[in-house]
């Protein structure tokens, strides 16, 4: 890490705006970036701040930002991509203004409520124009979970403790946290049946992800050295990337899933910063013994120092029948980001490790990250062993895969003795009814 | 098809521009729309007739076009995607006028000549942002040749005759014909080694495919239904997907081709238009005996009378042998796009099946059109035999995969008795080394 804490992370930072301070998610330590239109307006940056989102564009024309920070807002029109170009100079400058800006006893405050729009009263857009996006397989326990199901006598392949494996997903389909997800349609073939079928996925299912938002990037032809990577990595979301198991199955081979993946994908609308969850680094995960060592073009000595991440992940079900009696989500895992088997860092030096363009705003999901047990899974078909043991709901209800009218909900915090927590806030999606 | 031969296509047509009606590609009946910046200027739509290229902002201007071929080039900026997007009878105005201002004896024939520029002189850019690019696998040759040599067990798989395969491509690194190609770097593993290497791909080739355009599109969830995926078509290319295959042997398990088909991918600049290649249509070929109809969603009467398409591909390699001998580029390979197992309208039902909402200018590669004959092997991976037998060079080279200054050269004709032959234009690359 080039970057180290400052006053912008002290647990003992307090915001004036109301509520801020007690918010699971989004206290001043945090200050995520996204895209918002305030009250059906014309879409925006802003930050969020407690239950209230700071309008940056107003804030600009308060003239309160300074010299970098105020380029790094002025950059952005109905995207983040053009602030998400700039790299972490402007970022982090506009973070340092923001925490003085919003903190206990600014003197300013009288000028800077006024432009506090309540969330509640904002719809939330995808944060950047998302170019290419690319989904690793980086959580080892998801890979030999799945592995296991679909080939069970090779769950993990030989490749997996050498290549970041990751693969081209669809950038159209990605939607943010609240938007619908239809059921596909699609081919399927049961293990025993001899005809083919085509209708409504009978095995939905959710991952979860985390996913990587890219910065500047990279020229063709010019790889981007792993001491380098961070310096294109501009944020953090939550991803779900939502799988019909049984139209995955028969379709994947030998070019791997494609309408099984790519009819949505839903994304958190928050771009978490590196500097917010700085705390929340680790040193890289000891490989197990006799796991081979990673190639040169993967190994950078501050990115095995504190590359990784140690952020709780959380699975929520709500099922028509828990709303119907008034019950609560049911909690299917909770998961850990220290599962990852490659950091962002490596996924992102991997990928134009043979000269392939990253752009601005261009996204990488993580892959599943399941942790071993069975309570920490990331999808279904491992929580559920491929639907052989639903999941058994305190409205009585059973579930081996998604329903329609279930609700998924994905969270992220980060949680660490001596500093405030932060949250992703939310990734949430309800199943609705295949199309006629 | 719902639209028919018309005057445009007559074999009689001649045009004033001179040399157009002796050019192999783009005599007065293709009319093929691109973005072109004149002499270093900005990017603009233009038109290649013959040697020239129609300035159509210019031509606009002179008022010379009517009602609805003015709105298609009104639409147009830098890219052509928002022509793309107003579908079919825009697009099919704008050939009308177009064919009948460029053609003998019209009158406005010195209004309109100030506004040609010579191609020698333009740089031809890439006419689309593309959002997407899918690439399919419908060449059933390719797919036998090559799946003979990664699964010698099992080459084609149970799937391939009732899923049209595809999977996702990467949209950053497409670029127009004459992009360099730089030689990617990567792992890879010898079917004997035991050490994993990173380094310059040793198994660099081409496939020679057709791209399809996609116009207007669907709504997220919406699919497209097959007797309605022509209308989303708005024209095809050339395609060139540069492969390491090495690369893409030790990376492809178990979610498919990501860093050995990503580093660039090659399309020829013109949009040759679906009105352009009618002649050129010829009912689906009938599949072998045994083999299963595909499915109802990919099944429509007029896509199975005339949806396959009669056109001659052609691939050659200079190498710079035959350069300096002054030899004329060796012919690799004559193949036809009557290789195809599905359509493009089948691929294009297909990819919105489940839900996946296209978008104008997005792009979907057929994937390596191959014939049955040794020399019909789109890829040199299949000409070859994974290089144990090389091609044999009249200057003495043989050549197992690309090396470093060989150039690879991709054409398509349509020819038929009674019709002017037309072509796609070039497609071509340069391999130039590894990057340091």
């Amino acid at each position: 890490m080039t970057h180290d804490l400052d006053h912008t992370h002290d647990a003992g930072l307090r915001s004036w705006v109301p509520g801020a301070d007690d918010h699971p998610d989004f206290p001043i330590q945090n200050l995520p970036l996204g895209i918002v239109s305030p009250d059906g307006g014309v879409p925006r940056a802003g930050v969020a701040i407690g239950r209230h989102i700071l309008d940056l564009p107003a804030l600009l024309a308060t003239n309160l930002l300074s010299g970098e920070a105020a380029a790094a807002v002025e950059a952005v029109g109905e995207t983040l991509n053009p602030l998400l170009a700039l790299g972490a100079g402007p970022r982090r400058a506009l973070r340092r203004d923001l925490s003085a800006l919003l903190r206990e006893g600014q003197a300013e405050r009288r000028t800077i409520e006024p432009l506090l729009h309540e969330a509640a009263a904002c719809r939330l857009h995808l944060p950047a124009a998302i170019g290419d996006y690319t989904d690793f397989y980086v959580g080892i326990h998801h890979a030999e979970n799945i592995g296991r199901q679909f080939r069970p006598d090779n769950p993990l392949l030989p490749n997996y403790k050498h290549v970041p494996i990751g693969y081209h997903g669809r950038a159209s389909s990605i939607r943010p946290s609240g938007a619908p997800v239809r059921r596909p349609s699609g081919q399927t073939k049961g293990p025993d049946a001899d005809t083919i079928h085509f209708g409504p996925s009978q095995r939905l299912d959710y991952e979860l992800e985390l996913g990587v938002w890219v910065g500047p990037g990279n020229a063709l032809g010019e790889p981007i050295a792993i001491g380098e990577a961070e310096a294109h990595i501009a944020g953090y979301c939550l991803l779900n990337d939502w799988s019909a198991r049984d139209i995955q199955s028969w379709e994947y081979q030998p070019l791997g899933p494609f309408l099984s993946k790519n009819f949505v994908t839903t994304i958190s609308p928050w771009i978490v910063t590196p500097e917010a969850l700085l705390p929340f680094r680790i040193p890289q995960p000891p490989r197990p013994q006799g796991d081979p060592k990673p190639l040169a073009y993967l190994t950078d000595e501050a990115d095995q120092r504190g590359g990784a991440f140690d952020l709780r992940l959380d699975v929520f079900l709500l099922t028509p029948g828990l709303r119907e009696a008034g019950l609560p989500p049911h909690r299917v895992a909770v998961s850990n980001t220290r599962s990852m088997y490659w950091t962002a860092a490596q996924m992102l030096a991997h990928h134009a490790s043979g000269g392939c363009n990253l752009r601005p705003g261009d996204l990488l999901g993580t892959g599943t990250i399941s942790g071993p047990e069975r309570d920490a899974c990331g999808s279904l078909i491992e929580a559920t062993l491929g639907g052989r043991e639903p999941l058994q709901l305190a409205s009585g209800e059973e579930r081996r895969f998604l329903e329609d009218g279930d609700e998924v909900l994905l969270q992220a915090h980060g949680v660490r003795e001596g500093f405030a927590s932060i949250g992703f806030g939310e990734c949430r999606g309800v199943i609705v009814g295949a199309s006629g």
